[in-house]
C-alpha cells in the first residue's frame, strides 16, 4: 500500500547511468537560472515603498533614489560575477570558492549563510507567489498559509523528489511569459502616463525631507531592496551546464539577465511611484499597478498569474542549489552522511525533505507574511557574495592567469560593496530580525564543526591498521553464554531455546518471578520437561520484569572473560494483522534498548510469526 | 535525570506485600464513594433550567415537577442499589454482574458504558470543578482548557500513578466540606425567601403552558438532570471495603448518600427558581445561587472552592473505578494483557494513561464546556444501570435465597425504569450528542471481542502438548547460516566477524557495490587480508543498500533445509552523545524491521560502543 502510493508519487528508482546532464542553450539557460532573479521584482520594490511610505515623514519621494543605488549596485554585483564565471568553480557556489582560497572559517561562514539564505528564498518565494494569487482571488486570504504549505509539500517537494531535470523546458514557459507580461504592463504604464489617460501624480506627494530619521529610513528601505538582487549568483554556479563556448556563452547570459532585471525593476518602481501606490493589505503593489493599467481585465489576471509561477519556480531554483550544497558538506565531513548520497530517483532526497520542512516552519511561523521574512532575508545573501568575491580575489592572485590584476581589482571592488551592503542590512535591519541570523550563523558554523568533529573521532576508532586485522582474527574466540528469559514453557519458548543450542553450548533458561509461589511453579513445570537447559530464577518483589533481567546480565558480565560473549534471546511476536501489536507489550524493544548500552552483550531477535 | 524526574513525581517502587485493604468506617466511606454522586448538584439543576430557560415557551416553571420525576427515579435507582449492595459483588459493578448472570453480550455492553461513562464522569467533573472557579475568578476564563488540562493530567494522573489510597482521610474534608456548605447555603436561601429579604420572584415568570414542544423539553430536562445520578453505583462496588457488618453498613451508607443527594438537589432547585437564575456566560447557576444568597463574602469563595474541589474528587473517582474493571476486561482477554497488571506504585498505570488521555481529548474537542459534554453523559451511566439491575433479577433467581422473590421485583422494577430513562435520554439528546455512544458502544463491543478473538488464537498457537515438547528438544538441531553485510573492512566488521566466528562455522561476508569499480576494489582489499570468511558482493545499480540483502536472505531462505537457521549480523554504533546518533543513518534499524518479516530469519545487533 505505502510501497504503491510512494511509486504513484514517487516513481520507478532510477539506474546510475540515467543521470545525464544535458548542455543547454542560452535562451533555455535564461529561463531556468534566473526565475528566482527575475521573479523578485514582483516584492522588491514593494519591499522599498512599504518602509518610504510611512506617513508624515516626506520619504515616498526617495524611492527613486532608493531604487537607482540598487540598480548601481545590481550593475557591480553583475560585474563581479561574470569574473566569478569565468574562474569557473562548477557547483557549490562561495562555499566551494572559499573552501578553496579562503580556508574553512569563511566558507563555513558561506556555508550556513547559503543554507538560511535557500530556505529564505523558498520560504519568501512561496509566500510572494501565493499573496500574487491572494491579490488576484481575495476571498483565498484566509487559506493563505495552507495554500503556501500545499505548494511546498504537495508540489515542489513532490516533484524535487521525482527528481525532475533542471533544465525541462516546462520551466521556460513561465519565466518568458512573466518577463513578456511586466515588459508589456511597464510598455502600456509608460504610455499612459505619457498621454495623461492615467491618474495624474499629485506633486506634493513627491516632496522629499531629508533628516536623521528619514536618512536611516533610507538605508531600510535600500536594504529591504536588495532582497532584490538574490538569485543573482545562480549562473556562475552553472557554468559547467552551459553549451560550448561554456563562459563566454554564461558571460552574454549573466549580462542579459541583469539587464532584465534592471528594466523590470526600474519599471515597476517608476510605476508604483507614478500611481502613488501604497500599502494595502492582502493586495501586493504589483496587483495594484496592474489593475490600475489594465482594470481587472485579462492582462491582470495574466500578470498575477504568470507572477506566482514565477515565484513558485524560483522557490524551485533552491530545490537545486541547496541539496547538491548539503551533499558536497556531508563528502566534506560537515553534514550526516545520508545527505550526501542520491536517493532512488537519483535526487538528494534527503536534502530535498531537510529544506521542505525547514522552509514550511519558516511559512508556518510567519504565518505566510511576505514582509516579515523578508527582514530575514538578503543579509546571508550578501554576505555569501562578500565571501565569494574575496575567495575570487585570492584565487585570481593564485593563477596569476593574463589579466588577472583587473579580475582581483574587480572582485575586490564587489566584495566591498557587498560587504558595506551587509553592514547596512545588518544596522538598520538588526531589531527588526536580521540579529536572528546573526545568531543562527555561528550556532552553524558549531554545529558544522562538532559534526566533523564526531565523523573524525569515529574514523580514527573505526580504522584497523592493516597488521592488526590478522592478530584480531588468530586470538581465540571466547565463549558465547546464551540467555533466554521465559514466562512459561509455550511453542515460543521451544523455538527459542532450539536457537540457542544451535549457536551455543552456554545456555541459561531464566525465569522473573513476581512472587515465590509462581517462582516454585514454574521451576517444577520445568522439572517435568527434562531439557538439558538449566533455569535460573531470580525474584523481583516490585513486579519489575526488565530491571532484574539487566541486573542479572551485569553480573554474568563482571564473572566472564574479557574475550567472551553474552547473547540475550528476545522472541518477538510478528503478528499477523498490524492493529494486533497493539495488544503486545513493548518489553522486548526496551529490553533491546537497554541492553545494548553494556559492552560484548549481543541482542538477538527471534522472531516468532503468528498465524491468525 | 528521567529516571530522577520519576521517583520525585511518581515516587519510589513498592512491594508486594505494601498492598494493604484498609476496612473503612460509615462516615469516611460515605465521603469517600459519594463525592461522584454529591457532586453532581453542582450542575445537575443547572442541566434542567438550561434547557426550560429557553425563551417564549413557558416552560421555566416546569424545572419543578421535573426535579420531583428525578428525585423519585433516584429512591428508586437508590433501592434497586440497596439490593445490589447485599449481593456483594465485589469490583467490576456491572460487567461482573453482566458476565455472571447475563452472558457475554450484556456484559460487553456493560462494559463499553462504563468505559464511556468514566471517561465522561472525569471530563465533566474537572470541566465543571474549573468552572466553579472560573465562576468566582472571572479573570481564569480564558484559561479554562488550560486549567481543565493542567488539573487532569498535572494533578489526578500524577496522584493516581503515585497509587494514592482509596482511603486517604485527605479525601474526606472536602467532601464534607461541601455537604456543610451546600446545606447552609440552602438553609440561609430559604430562610431569606421566607424572610422576604431575597429578591422576590415574579409570579408571571412561573407561568407554564404545556404542549408538544414543551413536553419534548421536558423530557430532555429529565433527560439532562439524569446526570446528577451518576455515582451512586459506586458504594456497592466497595462492599468489601466495610466494616463489618459490611452489607449493613453499606446499605445504611447508600441510604444516607442518597437522602443528601435528594436533600441537595433538591433545595438547590428550589433557590435556583426562586432567584429566577437564567444562563450567564461563564457563571455556574450554583455561583449566581450563591452570590444572590450570600453576596460576594466569604461564604460565596467558600462554596466555589469546595465545589470546585469535590468536582476535581469527583473525577477522581473514576481512576479508581476504570482501571480495575480494565484490568478485569484484561483479564478475562478482552482489552490488552499490560491493562492487567500493577505498575511498580501498585497501581494500574497503563489504565490510568489511557484514561487521563481520554478524558483530555473529551475535553480538548468539547473547549471544556460541560454543557455539551453533559449531551453525552447519562446514556451510559443508565444504560449499565439497567443491565446491572436485570442481571441481579437472574442473580436473586438462581440463589434462591429467603425472600428473593421481593428482591428479584425490586430490581426487575429499577430494571423496567431505568430502561425506559434510557430511552427518553436516546430520543431526547440523540442529535445532541448521544449518537455518539450509540455508535461507540457496538464499536467498543466490536473492538472488545476482536481482542479476545486473537489472544485465543494467540493462545492456541502458543501451546505446546507435553508431549510434543520432548520431540522439539529430540529433533536435530539445523546448521546456522551468518551473513555480515560489510561496507569496508574497519573495526567494526572485526568486532562483528569475530562474534559470528563466535556462533557458527559458516560465515558469509556481504558486500552491496553500487558500482563493478567499487566492488572490485573491496574484494581486492578482502583477499589482502587472509581471513577465512568468504565474501560475497552483490551489485546494486539503484544505489538501494535493503533490497539486495534482503534479495539474497530471501535466496539463501529457499535453498537452505526447513531446520536451518539464518541469522544476521547488524552492527550498531552507540554513540557517545545523544545528538550524535542523528550523524548515522537507520540503515539498521529498517534491516532489522523487515528482516523480522521472514521464517526463520534471526536478526542479531551487535553493539559498537564509539569511545568519544
Amino acid at each position: 500500500m505505502m510501497h504503491f502510493l510512494r511509486r504513484i508519487l514517487i516513481g520507478r528508482p532510477l539506474h546510475n547511468q540515467e543521470m545525464i546532464r544535458e548542455k543547454l542553450p542560452k535562451w533555455k539557460a535564461l529561463a531556468i537560472f534566473s526565475s528566482d532573479a527575475l521573479s523578485s521584482v514582483a516584492y522588491g520594490p514593494e519591499q522599498i515603498m512599504l518602509i518610504l511610505a510611512i506617513p508624515g515623514m516626506l520619504a515616498y519621494g526617495f524611492i527613486g533614489p532608493v531604487a537607482i543605488a540598487i540598480l548601481i549596485l545590481l550593475a557591480i554585483v553583475t560585474l563581479s560575477y561574470v569574473q566569478v564565471a569565468k574562474a569557473n568553480p562548477g557547483g557549490g557556489g562561495s562555499y566551494a570558492v572559499a573552501i578553496h582560497n579562503l580556508g574553512e572559517w569563511p566558507a563555513l561562514t558561506a556555508a550556513a549563510s547559503l543554507f538560511a539564505d535557500y530556505t529564505l528564498t523558498v520560504a519568501v518565494s512561496v509566500s510572494a507567489g501565493t499573496a500574487a494569487i491572494v491579490s488576484a482571488f481575495p476571498e483565498l486570504a484566509v487559506h493563505q498559509v495552507v495554500l503556501d504549505i500545499f505548494v511546498l509539500f504537495g508540489i515542489l517537494t513532490l516533484i524535487n523528489l521525482r527528481g525532475v531535470r533542471e533544465s525541462s523546458s516546462t520551466f521556460v514557459i513561465p519565466t518568458y511569459a512573466f518577463i513578456i507580461g511586466i515588459i508589456v504592463l511597464i510598455g502600456a504604464g509608460i504610455f499612459q502616463s505619457f498621454q495623461g489617460t492615467a491618474p495624474a501624480i499629485p506633486p506634493q506627494s513627491l516632496e522629499k525631507q531629508l533628516n536623521f530619521p528619514v536618512f536611516y529610513l533610507l538605508l531600510r528601505a535600500f536594504a529591504n531592496g536588495c532582497s532584490s538582487m538574490t538569485g543573482i549568483e545562480a549562473i556562475s554556479n552553472g557554468v559547467p551546464m552551459f553549451k560550448e563556448p561554456e563562459v563566454k556563452n554564461a558571460t552574454k547570459t549573466t549580462y542579459l539577465m541583469s539587464g532584465i532585471l534592471g528594466i523590470m525593476f526600474f519599471g515597476i518602481t517608476y510605476l508604483l511611484m507614478h500611481f502613488h501606490i501604497l500599502p494595502i493589505e492582502d493586495v501586493t503593489a504589483l496587483s495594484q499597478i496592474a489593475e490600475k493599467t489594465f482594470g481587472r481585465g485579462f492582462m491582470y489576471y495574466y500578470i498575477q498569474i504568470t507572477t506566482m509561477l514565477v515565484l513558485y519556480l524560483a522557490a524551485n531554483t533552491s530545490f537545486n542549489g541547496l541539496p547538491p550544497l548539503l551533499s558536497i558538506l556531508a563528502k566534506d565531513g560537515y553534514m550526516p552522511r545520508y545527505l550526501g548520497t542520491r536517493g532512488e530517483r537519483l535526487s538528494f532526497s534527503n536534502g530535498i525533505i531537510l529544506l521542505s520542512i525547514t522552509a514550511g516552519l519558516l511559512i508556518f511561523f510567519y504565518d505566510g507574511n511576505t514582509e516579515n521574512l523578508i527582514s530575514l532575508y538578503a543579509i546571508g545573501v550578501f554576505l555569501s557574495f562578500t565571501i565569494a568575491q574575496s575567495g575570487m580575489v585570492v584565487h585570481w592572485r593564485k593563477e596569476q592567469g593574463s589579466g588577472w590584476m583587473i579580475r582581483a581589482v574587480l572582485n575586490a571592488f564587489g566584495a566591498v560593496i557587498t560587504g558595506i551592503v551587509v553592514i547596512i542590512i545588518l544596522v538598520t535591519k538588526f531589531f527588526y530580525g536580521a540579529w536572528m541570523v546573526i545568531v543562527f550563523i555561528p550556532i552553524m558554523i558549531f554545529i558544522l564543526k562538532k559534526i566533523r568533529h564526531h565523523y573524525n573521532d569515529m574514523a580514527e576508532q573505526l580504522h584497523l591498521p592493516v597488521d592488526e586485522i590478522e592478530a584480531t582474527f588468530n586470538t581465540p574466540i571466547g565463549k558465547n553464554m546464551v540467555i533466554v528469559p521465559i514466562a512459561s514453557p509455550t511453542r515460543v519458548v521451544a523455538e527459542t531455546l532450539k536457537y540457542a543450542k544451535a549457536i551455543s553450548n552456554d545456555v541459561i533458561a531464566l525465569h522473573i518471578a513476581i512472587d515465590e509461589e509462581s517462582g516454585k511453579r514454574v521451576e517444577k513445570k520445568w522439572e517435568s520437561l527434562r531439557t538439558d537447559f538449566k533455569l535460573v530464577v531470580v525474584y523481583s518483589p516490585y513486579r519489575l520484569v526488565i530491571q532484574p533481567l539487566i541486573d542479572y546480565v551485569s553480573k554474568l558480565e563482571k564473572a566472564k572473560a574479557p574475550e567472551d560473549f553474552i547473547t540475550v534471546l528476545i522472541p518477538e511476536f510478528e503478528t499477523k494483522k498490524n492493529w494486533h501489536r497493539l495488544l503486545h507489550n513493548q518489553t522486548g524493544w526496551v529490553l533491546r534498548t537497554l541492553l545494548i548500552l553494556k559492552d560484548n552483550v549481543v541482542v538477538t531477535t527471534i522472531p516468532f510469526h503468528l498465524k491468525k
